[in-house]
């Protein structure tokens, strides 16, 4: 296994009565059967793409080059996408970048994803596009935001570069079917990559959506896609009990129904996953959240947010679950010289790693919630590197899409959005009205 | 006015039976007259340290001094410290830094908050520490987590430029009592500036702990309080419909009492306030989160996240308030060609601005949040400058204020997270004995 699932702490018998009885919990959780035995069929019959990308490897060979292509060319390569076309490439590339840069040799990569005119201009203000690539990403071609973007940014490129050194600095990836952004992008000689019509932008992570971004940043995408491989294929099992995914399902569902906990709290313990969430939180917002059910994603992240939202946490409504991610710290990074920690005060730091101190704060931070009767779950990770990103990613998804099974809700559709939309055109044709 | 605070879209006769009821509103918004009249008396006695920093301008030369000293020597800054201690700052840098780099002539800030060993190393391999400046800053003076990465950092800079060296390039924020952070930086020469000790963490962003980092990276901070002493003025009326804090606290706290609304999503649509998100999110979770209430702050990104959350939003649980913050956008960034635009299905964009495009969505979101039901505050400003920013600040600082005094619970203290802090302590205490 690429991690340790524990739900110890969210039933009653851990934590007293805000917790599930475990007897309570047996019956949700035997409602799952339905959904992995759906997950199965659908799965042998390869009706889900999302399920058939962890074993692929052949759709990996044009991004490959692509990738290859703006690296070697690039100093920075710029994602213009918003929602699931940047989210899980933001994701996977975290593990290479540390806020302080890329990792030796590869390009840095940045997420653009608003039109405030501000953060373009300054964008464009320290730009050399001589040296800068771009990854163009709207599954349907049409995405307001994007297409801004790249329609003012590529004259820009090609006033200075010429129409074929432009061309060389894209790439597009969008869907097979006409569409405008592909139709702009075959006018001008760019490159287009396939988005595959069947896999959902919040489900794209493990698709070349995700994995092209992973490759630029210097990542082992095959590694990635064996450990979601490995979560499928236990996850799949009959035995519900035996399938994390839908434990955590059935859990989530459980709190919801039994304790009117409608707030899920993502709160790893581990920089690289600081986007992890952002990820998380748009996959169960819009898989979950319709028909006026739903629970409410919350990002969070040890240790920054015991001195912020603790306390809230501790204190506060119970109307949240809690998921710690977490890895072993013991021994990692620098340590206190004693000399140092002269202090009294600071006795108990001499010696001390800065991991130790992290690990202390993690298994703190969990004993303290379950102690003060609040659900929490531990994810406990040997190391976070390709492959258990490719697991947590996996497992994920599943846990939504059971949950959207056990809520009666479409996992894979967003109704709502529409509207907005629509709205925002009309507006935009009165302002050109106007002027 | 420095901002509109437009709460027509939260009552009923504007959403429908979702939204408050005017009648029923009166007696919330009446209840605030003793928090405000509390205020006023509070304030006429100097009593509430926060209250007097508007008007203070001596506390801000020690600060302008080591601000300039830093700029002067260094190509980036380094912020050690963790919530209070850190996020005030961030927020105001954001004014004046783009996520692609600092104000001309200004240093990089690095605001690091936490203890992860991977993202420190890769903060020590790529510092030059001979053009790097440190501001640890820790109101106790006995953060653990500022500590340990103090007491790892501080050698690592001497063993380079040796002890007088080393002190050039710190300066510590911390109370004038005693304390361990204090004894450390007094025993090797780093200049020391006191935080006020009547002024907690989350409320300090207008003391010398946000404005020290503001003024590094270009800011008024003299305009930054004038905003905040522009919002004070008009705040603390005997008439609680004329105090736009009063109204805000009251449509929060009635939407919690009448409509179980239990979350409170703030959600700007402009990037510079990316960082004022995570501000207003441990102020409003830290002061109201306890004895069991509180209400639970999300923070959440337009346009972003209407391609994330806004399913969620308009069509889950009716459990959350929204508040929108918003500039005129329109005509601003760059045009898209109309040639360029010669899709067809374009032809909406042609001619069109990206601020003009911002513009629209911006309302589009809050009116189909509106149409849905959902009640949703519109705060606009003229535009985000210093002032805008301080006035910002001390709004939400005196609403969470007048809410907590409506809750019934102590705005300042955080009494929960103690039992975490020994927790941690222990189990370090266990780690040394193991070896």
């Amino acid at each position: 296994m690429l991690f340790e699932h524990d739900l110890s702490r969210c039933f009653s018998d851990a934590i007293g009565e805000s917790g599930i009885d475990r007897s309570a919990f047996e019956p949700v959780l035997a409602q799952t059967a339905d959904s992995l035995a759906e997950l199965r069929e659908v799965r042998q019959k390869a009706g889900l793409p999302l399920l058939e990308l962890p074993a692929a490897r052949d759709d990996l060979i044009q991004p490959a080059a692509v990738a290859e292509r703006l690296r070697r060319s690039s100093d920075q390569v710029i994602l213009l996408g918003t929602g699931g076309s940047s989210l899980g490439g933001q994701t996977l590339a975290a593990l290479a970048e540390s806020p302080f840069g890329p990792r030796h040799g590869r390009p840095k990569l940045h997420f653009l994803d608003n039109i405030d005119p501000v953060t373009f201009e300054a964008l464009l203000a320290q730009l050399d596009l001589s040296r800068t690539g771009f990854l163009v990403v709207s599954k349907s071609g049409g995405t307001a935001e994007t297409l801004m973007q790249f329609l003012t940014l590529y004259p820009e490129v090609e006033r200075r570069l010429g129409r074929s050194g432009a061309a060389e600095r894209f790439a597009v990836i969008t869907e097979p079917h006409a569409n405008p952004l592909r139709r702009i992008a075959q006018r001008r000689g760019i490159e287009i990559l396939d988005h595959d019509p069947g896999v959902g932008g919040r489900y794209s992570a493990l698709s070349l959506v995700g994995l092209l971004p992973a490759m630029i940043a210097g990542l082992d995408t095959v590694a990635i896609r064996q450990g979601a491989a490995d979560v499928l294929q236990r996850a799949l099992t009959d035995d519900p009990a035996e399938s994390q995914p839908a434990m955590g399902a059935a859990m989530n569902v459980a709190l919801l129904w039994q304790k009117s906990l409608r707030t899920t709290v993502v709160m790893p313990y581990i920089d690289a996953l600081a986007s992890f969430g952002l990820w998380f939180r748009q996959l169960w917002a819009e898989s979950l959240g319709k028909d006026g059910t739903g629970s409410t994603p919350i990002r969070a992240m040890g240790t920054v947010d015991q001195h912020s939202q603790l306390q809230l946490y501790l204190a506060g409504p119970q109307d949240k679950f809690y998921t710690l991610i977490m890895c072993p710290q013991a021994g990692k990074g620098p340590r206190v010289a004693p000399a140092l920690a002269e202090d009294q005060a600071l006795a108990y730091l001499a010696g001390r790693s800065m991991g130790d101190l992290l690990e202390a704060e993690q298994r703190a931070t969990l004993e303290t919630l379950a102690a003060n009767g609040r659900p929490v779950r531990a994810i406990n990770l040997p190391r976070l590197d390709e492959r258990a990103m490719g697991a947590l990613m996996m497992h994920f998804m599943l846990e939504t899409i059971i949950a959207a099974d056990l809520l009666g809700v479409n996992p894979f559709d967003q109704p709502a959005v529409e509207e907005g939309k629509r709205l925002a055109r009309e507006h935009l044709a009165e302002m050109a009205g106007r002027g």
